[in-house]
């Protein structure tokens, strides 16, 4: 890797456009009976003729092994070091409701969630309230008043909100009071360094009002008698698309998180409709206004992490049968890949590396003629780590400069 | 890898003999009509045959998607890292006419160019005037006197000359005055930190003084009426070749710019005429006087950046019948590959991984019978980086000794 700096000297402005998919979760592993696995299993006519177009491999999105949160796997994508570039779970939630942050806030991750009366967790996500429900208690958690710090507290979806802790000299350094499994009570927060301790002890306040108003007369959802916070973070410092590779960045995603990434390196976030097809009607919509487009697919990730293996086979082929909108636009670059896997086999995220097509005039296609694991191994790209999409892309739509005399 | 401090505890000196081939911008793309690479197309007996003898795999020189200049192409192939050893355009055009340079001289390529009445550029290449006329005009500019400095001007080929600028305190940070297109004035050259002001203001100096002498009626050819400066550098510090692995190494080729390359890193740079059947005359002569020997082809490449499909199947089909004289010496390691592809269809450099093969007694040969990009590709080292070459050749050449106890 060059670096953004060099790319930043070599990168230029031309017309050509590059369409990035991400189908979230992709990849998969083999059906016991079948041995096939989700992608095998699929219809997905223009995946595979796409494919045979196209320069094929695996990626990785960290390194062999380590199995990507959405937040790393997608800035891998996006070209970013998923290790350099940590972004925190609160700060990603934050965006993704279009909160405006400044530098020193630091945002968290909630959960309602219930205790028995020993304070004992019984259910993570206070049996997925509503959002509705959701509002009413972030309004009241909104009464909250802390020593040092101005607080907000803003719904998200069903049982899951977001904290702003606003004032000056904060510290991002904590550790999470979600214990991550029933069974067990919320941990204290705990500094991680020493200039975190007032921070600390703004954050415990908070989680004791919290647990204080919503024992009270004034909340009527019991299931909702607790809080749990987790990924405490500050906004990073992170270098915008445009600014590295002259690209005008835009967004097509439905759910808050991915748009709030998207946001975080500078993409424009668009309208678009919850399906697919919306998805890719609004890429028509705006197909001339912008020249780097990213559109993310996620219900692969959400019935692979069903662990349902034919609904994400279904989902796979909902997709398939949405692309010939998107080929119609004949992009000059289109790119398709993962963001992780997401066998239902395993119904969570996996560390395997996930099929990659790239098609455009200039790509040196191989011999693979199918989008799926096994095939894609024999591509041009062979298995590679997924931040060196960004450079292949540029070069495909002919928007790089040669390095160095 | 394991770093040059290593690399020099465990190479040794030893008789085995290692030949490196390159054959310049030999990765292609398809022919829109037959679907088949340069090298695909290509008839070569003696390639293929050793391409079934070798370890075979493809070369990133620099990172997917990266173009490689000549430069970092050939130095990532010597096995110094391309973004750390970023050498400057002037040095290596200083290098290529045996210019003798002091560590402190600045060296920048110029080109006599055209402007018209307004001073905007109308030919980068004032419309590629003779060698000779260059020399004419270089004589002229050398009667520039700058206070502070001491100049000389070198010609190089056609339109091309070369600028030193010698003096104490001197800073290599300037900008270029070549906008690199033409509907533009030339640029004044600008310090890019505050110690290269000094310097800056020589270069500008200089350039004032040659637009002066080119407008005169001391040049009789109006089309070279400006100068157009760039890759202002100083010679970097590099270790040579014979420093890290012990090798006394030899080079091989034609063009100024890989004489001045192989010079650079150390090697040897021995007299040949300009066929491939001349230099391997020549490296039959000094077989006996060297260990490792760098010979550069260099049409593959001219006739790709002509656009020239069929002349670059040519070239390639010159060099495999020259194969055999270098054949019957038999070195103990013969690597075969390219310091860039450059696609007839596209007519310039790209950013396509190179075939690679590797012949000695000791490699692992693989199933791969053919030296093409697609064949390559299914080799024993895969797709790989370039650097990596240097201690494969010194492994095959028993010229290392184990790393650890």
């Amino acid at each position: 890797m060059i670096g953004f700096e060099h790319m930043k000297k070599i990168s230029r402005m031309s017309p050509s456009k590059i369409v990035l998919l991400v189908i979230d979760g992709v990849g998969g592993l083999p059906h016991p009976k079948t041995g096939k696995t989700e992608l095998e299993s699929a219809k997905k006519t223009n995946l595979n003729h796409i494919a045979k177009e196209s320069l094929c491999g695996l990626i990785d999105l960290i390194s062999p092994g380590i199995t990507p949160g959405s937040a790393p796997g997608h800035l891998a994508i996006f070209g970013y070091d998923p290790v350099e570039y940590n972004i925190g779970r609160g700060i990603i939630e934050a965006l993704g409701i279009d909160l405006e942050l400044q530098p020193e806030d630091v945002a968290a991750r909630g959960n309602f969630c219930t205790v028995d009366s020993k304070g004992i967790i019984t259910d993570r996500r206070a049996g997925r309230i509503s959002t509705e429900k959701n509002a009413e208690l972030c309004q009241l958690l909104n009464k909250i008043d802390v020593n040092g710090a101005e607080i907000s507290v803003v719904p998200v979806k069903e049982h899951r909100f977001v904290l702003i802790i606003r004032g000056e000299g904060l510290s991002p350094e904590l550790a999470d009071s979600d214990p991550q499994q029933v069974g067990l009570a919320p941990k204290k927060i705990e500094a991680l360094l020493p200039q975190a301790q007032r921070t600390a002890g703004i954050a415990n306040e908070f989680v004791s009002q919290a647990k204080g108003l919503l024992r009270s007369a004034r909340n009527d959802i019991p299931s909702a008698n607790m809080v749990l916070m987790r990924g405490f973070s500050q906004r990073p410092d992170i270098p915008s698309i445009s600014e590295i590779y002259k690209l005008k960045p835009a967004a097509i995603a439905v759910y808050p998180m991915y748009r709030g990434l998207a946001s975080l390196v500078g993409m424009e976030v668009l309208p678009t409709g919850n399906s697919i097809t919306d998805q890719l009607e609004s890429l028509r919509q705006h197909y001339g206004d912008y020249d780097f487009f990213f559109v993310h697919f996620k219900s692969t990730d959400s019935r692979g992490e069903d662990g349902d293996f034919e609904a994400k086979v279904q989902a796979i082929e909902e997709l398939d049968n949405a692309l010939p909108s998107l080929l119609s636009l004949n992009p000059d670059v289109l790119i398709i890949t993962g963001d992780h896997s997401t066998p239902a086999t395993l119904a969570r995220h996996s560390w395997h590396p996930v099929p990659f097509i790239l098609r455009s005039r200039w790509c040196r296609p191989d011999n693979v003629t199918e989008f799926s694991e096994r095939a894609c191994l024999a591509g041009g790209m062979g298995r590679f780590p997924a931040i060196e999409i960004m450079p292949l892309a540029m070069a495909n739509a002919l928007k790089l400069d040669k390095f160095g005399a």
